[in-house]
């Protein structure tokens, strides 16, 4: 497995799953990146996440939240940049995503 | 450990924890149990819910959820009542558990 392939596997929308947006967003971590992403004016890079974790580790949390749906990403060069799938989200479960970033605030 | 003690821990309201209550809610067949609990009018029994697991299962996913807060459960005689804390969890985190019982609908 390469981590450097430009071509990244998103669900379609009507191919998100309730529990699997749920159980991305129950870690505390995941959750902290995508308040983050969910206030940041266009897609961001790992890099530029302030999160206690490990690249590695960081890198495994964005893919758990890219194979949920919750976040799109994609690479540019080195930086594999990231956003969030609001309207996926919303379309497909509304008023989850600002419900939990509301409890999560 | 027994499961015949009529004293069963639960946190408290404020000690509620979105990520437990999210992981909680992230397994399908927990899930599935909330969402009959939502439709009961009163406490639920282990044996009325209709979920293809043993009762051995049945049992660990109830303390899942009583663990998060999600339901309260109390013994009587050789039955352990169930029933949801929609109260706690709406003070606690408004809007959190009914948005989720719509997009599990």
């Amino acid at each position: 497995m390469t981590t450097t392939t430009t071509e990244l596997a998103h669900p379609a929308r009507e191919e998100l799953e309730l529990s699997a947006v749920l159980h991305a967003l129950s870690d505390p971590v995941r959750l902290s990146m995508v308040r983050f992403l969910a206030t940041a004016p266009d897609e961001r890079s790992c890099r530029s996440f302030d999160v206690p974790v490990t690249k590695s580790t960081c890198t495994h949390h964005f893919k758990v939240l890219r194979e949920a749906g919750i976040i799109h990403q994609r690479q540019q060069g080195t930086a594999r940049l990231n956003a969030l799938r609001e309207e996926d989200l919303e379309a497909r479960f509304p008023g989850l995503l600002s419900t939990i970033l509301q409890a999560a605030a």
